[in-house]
């Protein structure tokens, strides 16, 4: 109620060495709708919700294709997230033209969180107000990283951001140690399920979510609505997990309350390596 | 009352991750006169409701020609459209010169959004107030945009922006699936169907509206008043779906404050991703 | 009497989508002198009322010619208005070098609009606090534009703008159908009746009022005193229209405070058009 | 005592479309002392107050001249009035070197007060505080102007400005029909006689005044105190008017605070046009 | 409670001479994970505490390599960490193509504290939020300084930073005299048994901490997890100096009051020297 | 008491046409230790106070010299003055390099007033705290004039600023009229017993006071202390005037606060010729 | 407590002619540990009390090396205080180069003083936290100069600044008369009496006190550890001033409070002279 002096300029420390506005920031990314990724050693999956506008509207893009190698789903201010990728775009076309060889994924996702570090210290600019997940695949093979607005960056086998990202996280914890060996097809489904989680009772149709793949030897695409319905159809009718993740849902919701806290705990573990 | 302390200032966020200067500035756009597009694969209409200021001055344009190709009609700060509407033109033109080519429709509302978005993480400026309805046509045929200030751009079959837009919005979606198959007549028709919705009892006649056509083998046009005229006279003639459309509003009208209640539902579910 | 939180600051959205600073800005306008335009297919006419701060000077020049075929008849702060149609002077003298021909007038009055634009998005600026009619003739014809400080232009048959300009209006709304086809003197004459009606009991004389000519054949000049005056002599001892006029201003004194209501109402309908 | 609000910052318009901080600098003209100046149409006249700092020090310089054919006199901020004469001098330099003419008086008012504008509308800059009476003489004539710190310039036959200038301007209206048709005797006799009028009973002497004259065939130059006090000497023995203006000075003096009210009436009328 | 009016901006002095913005970013370190750093006279050895954001991603990396000869531990807002070793690195790179040498510890240490200083003295940035412990070898032996956000530097024999350091610092102010003589493993040794102190009950394992080495004839190195877990293993049989440092880890839950008194007092004997 | 919001910005007007930041910077010359200035037709001389920080310390210098023809004894803040008189001494060698003759007294003046108006109208500065009095010699004979915060400048025959001055100049105002004629030594005798005047009761001696001079024949150059303890010792032997000043003094200190209402009363006969 | 209106920034004067900011910043002075300085001739000595963040930390340098014939001992802010002898340096090896000579001391420390001033008077940027003690020797003879925060600057024969300063100061004053003429080794000896002073009970070593010495035919150098407990040896033996330098002492301590007084009163003598 009274924390407001140091809370409105994001060159402002608190007294306990926080800086508001950038966690703020990151309240942005938990209300875009929800967003996941994960990888093997030679694949990497994106997915997201697709939220519509209206009817009327085709649903807006989530997933950017950045390079052939390379992609991003994001969650929190769009507008912030297509700056990025376009940023992401031409560092990586500049940086084939110089070494006529793909970026490393790494490299790039350390430039995208400088630029970001960046608008959390003038007091002209604000911190961008959305995390992104980079999928890519290089030498070192396929890899995961979630950008946050604080710009700090982190390695995933597997992550969920957004809206309810909390049981899409949960569903990844019990899985996500088969990831490494999965083949492409499986990290799809898993994919799939784990936006399942994000739903909240909503049906899973091709048309409420995307799904992106980049992998040796298959160049970042997002799959057509058509073979993201087929995958559904094919999981759902073998049925495999359902009632175990709903019931899982079902102790989600029952606890909510203490997720919410739980979520609130694992977050204030470090602040400060925001 | 009290949510003073983080909304005056673009770059300040919110503890619950919103930029409500960016949310202030879309409220413009709900007050200015109100203007719809539809598209079908081979045209693109825009049409919108003249305000004059007075009897003595012929109503203010809210639709300009970008280029051959490209129109836009515009609600809210009517200033800030032109100026982003010149934007558009210079870019079109730029285009031209280098590639001899026109500018792809998609290309350009990136640009217009990057433009935006740039307003909203300054802290000596401000987010535009002005949302824009672009209409085109490109190799991949009809295209209809919806840019609004925070930087964020949609595509859309069919829209309506500005004040009592929603009336607009209910018609078109009980519509819009047709639309992709309609004769640029029958876009004209709905064009001019959606606009009598958000006049509450106004007669429409051809001086408080003006439509623009763009589409294969027409460029950009803005339909003298003339024609709009006829079009009006053989529409309601015909008096085809009025009675409906009537009692549509009628009921439109009873349902205003859940009207509301459901428009405010329906922008809240992801905030963020504005 | 709580709205202060919004208003003190040019690039501050109020919740509600306003801009108040440029509204304040709009303010100065009003309290200005009133200035009035009118123009048939192949005049325009402007007229202003004259202040005179003390016997001791001449009255205040609120007309300026920009070009042969230009004028400007400002109200508001009058040392913008200068700054204003100096810019004006100077774009029509670069554009009859460049082409060799003079600047079209609708051409200039969006290039005026851009420059007020900028000052309603800059936080270290204010808007300009003044309005501009502007009259020129091209090979389109005869043009009235009115330009204000959102950055906003109107094209006008007749308008008036500063203090007590309601009474104007109302006179010009009554006699406009038949400017098109009025001839230069009785524009003038209009002109000097409108003029009158903003004049509260105060005689009309030659030296309380300016009168300026645009039209085919004849370059925009200021009238001669002598030459105003003898029309006005000419026109009142006819007689003609006076009482109808008087009448009417005694209603509008009559009507005074539903006039106030009124004006704001038809301000208020598309407040963000502005 | 509650419109604290809009009053501090330059770029900040209030409610009621006025600029305070323009207005408060205005304010401080008022407090500098009094300076007149009145034309014939072949010579125009400067006088002052002149206010020593202590009998240590000479008085202080409120006239300067500008060229040959420009002067000036000041009431406000001396600093900021000894910067603006340094701008017209090198602008008459400048000028001079480029047309080998003498820069036209009524070109150069504009020009000051374009600089004077620009510091209505920055955020950090502030308004001069410093009237200017610019008397001049070019192929028009002599030449008398007011400039002031909002940027606006008036021409007059006569004026005052500074403290208990009222006095000096009633005394200036009751004789300046006959002003244009006087000698430079006649004129130095009225400024003299008008800046008696400021001096609220402290005797008249050269000490205490400072006259400049230019005219045809008489550069711009301060006269001496000797020629003033013998002026002085020989229109007092004369004995003429003296009473009258005594008498009127004492019903100034009478009607004080209806003066006062007066003065701010006469100045409220159309507050814009400031 | 009420020392609010100086602690909002980094270039405003309190009453009392003391910069809390400056004193507030070294909050942030505090509550970053914690990081050790200790050496002997051949050998600099770095440890730190690895959090995991969650199951699903690799801990993130708190200790940088800078050069062969140097690295760093962080503390604080990763971001800012991950900037200022990038800043290093290039240092360290531009100096060796410079002198064909490798850039002196304390060299780069000095310039790394004037970044930061900078950051303390301009009122649109923020001081940085992070501590560094530089480790280096080079003419003059193994060196280890921290720098801190006020600009200062220091240099230690061993030194512990961040969350729950106090009982670290304790365990090497107990044993330091003894470093200069270790060899590599005894300090690697120390360096585990200090991270212990740190844990609070949770168990030393390979996978919650990370070790680096540089040393004569060793480039900086951060040593594999198998590694470390065998050294572990290794320690924790023999079991040394567990009993006691358990003891004082009890001993320092029994006073944590007065620890926390005792390290304020500490760090308010000089303030200013920060 | 509630005069608080004018006054805390050098660009912000006070409803009265007052700069407070500007008068408030007056102040400081007025706590600075007295400083005082007298001349005849062919010599200048200044004096003034010095005040030890310590027994450790020599006095600081408050005189400096600027060129063989100029110097400056300074009141206020000493760092500004430094700073000043370091630009004075540059601009003497830059005429000098460029015309081969002396900068004239008077013309460096104006331009150290010009250097200080700027700093009266930038929002990002402040006023100069400091005093100047300039004493020199050119073709026109000795000169002293005073530069005050306000980018004001006065010439005087004789002057005191800084704390006590007033009984300094009350001294040279009943001498003052003889000091044309005054000899060398008259000069510097009578600026000894001004200095006197500001010293309370305090004992003349050589160390409390430095003596200046400059003159025809003669550069400007500070007198050694031996030279001024020697003038002290002859003068008070003479006790020539003691008595007189003394009660002078004496009704100085009964009429202390009528001094000050005086003082008050002087200052504000005309605030705005600051 | 209510002072706060005219403390928060740099550039704002209060009402009574005071820069809170600067005086502010040199409270951050007296808060740094004890630094000291005196001179003879030929010899410049500065010692510093050492204060050690932890025992496994090297005391922090407060005593710089900048050129040969130049050394600085620093109390407040360390960061500010090696930002600005780095400037030294850097200054001394530039003149160095152009002149091939050392750069006189006092014209240095005039440079260092220049520096703060603008930091004075600049509302983005903040005076500087650091009082330094300036030793060298130049043609001539042995310097000691205060630099403080606000710009300003004292030639001292001897001085102490930072906490408990006050001691020293008195016992520098009884001795200092004597320093002129002492011998290379009674200066430092004096030193340490000095330095003793301000301890307060705790005992001098050579742990506790750094010592460094410039003069004829010595370069700056810091004195070993080893040398300066050798004379700490031999001077406690000695035994010499030592009781009355403890009676003094306690004296001190019984008249904190009117030394805090005092200190108070001598500083407030003439506050613009800061």
């Amino acid at each position: 109620m009274f924390r407001n002096q140091y809370d409105t300029d994001v060159t402002t420390w608190s007294p306990a060495g926080r800086l508001f506005q950038v966690e703020y920031a990151m309240e942005a990314v938990k209300q875009g709708s929800a967003a996941i990724g994960l990888r093997s050693k030679t694949h990497a999956v994106l997915a997201c919700v697709n939220k519509a506008n209206s009817e009327l509207s085709s649903h807006q893009r989530k997933i950017f294709k950045v390079d052939d190698h390379i992609g991003v789903a994001i969650a929190g201010l769009t507008a912030d997230g297509r700056v990025l990728s376009r940023y992401m775009r031409s560092e990586c076309i500049n940086y084939g033209y110089t070494y006529e060889a793909p970026l490393p994924v790494g490299r790039l996702v350390v430039q995208l969180a400088d630029k970001a570090q960046v608008c959390t210290q003038r007091s002209w600019k604000r911190p961008y107000g959305v995390g992104l997940l980079v999928a890519g695949l290089d030498e070192s093979g396929a890899h995961l990283y979630y950008n946050c607005p604080s710009g700090n960056y982190f390695e995933y086998q597997a992550f969920a951001i957004g809206s309810r990202s909390q049981a899409a996280k949960t569903y990844l914890e019990r899985k996500f140690e088969s990831f490494p060996g999965s083949s492409r097809d499986d990290l799809i489904k898993d994919a799939l399920f784990a936006i399942r989680e994000t739903l909240q009772g909503e049906k899973l149709t091709s048309s409420v979510c995307t799904v992106a793949v980049v992998g040796v030897g298959e160049a970042f695409n997002i799959l057509d609505q058509a073979t993201v319905q087929a995958l559904i159809n094919e999981f759902e009718i073998s049925g495999e997990e359902a009632p175990a993740t709903a019931s899982v849902a079902e102790e989600g919701a029952g606890d909510a309350a203490a997720d919410q806290g739980g979520a609130a705990a694992e977050e204030e573990v470090a602040p400060m390596d925001i």
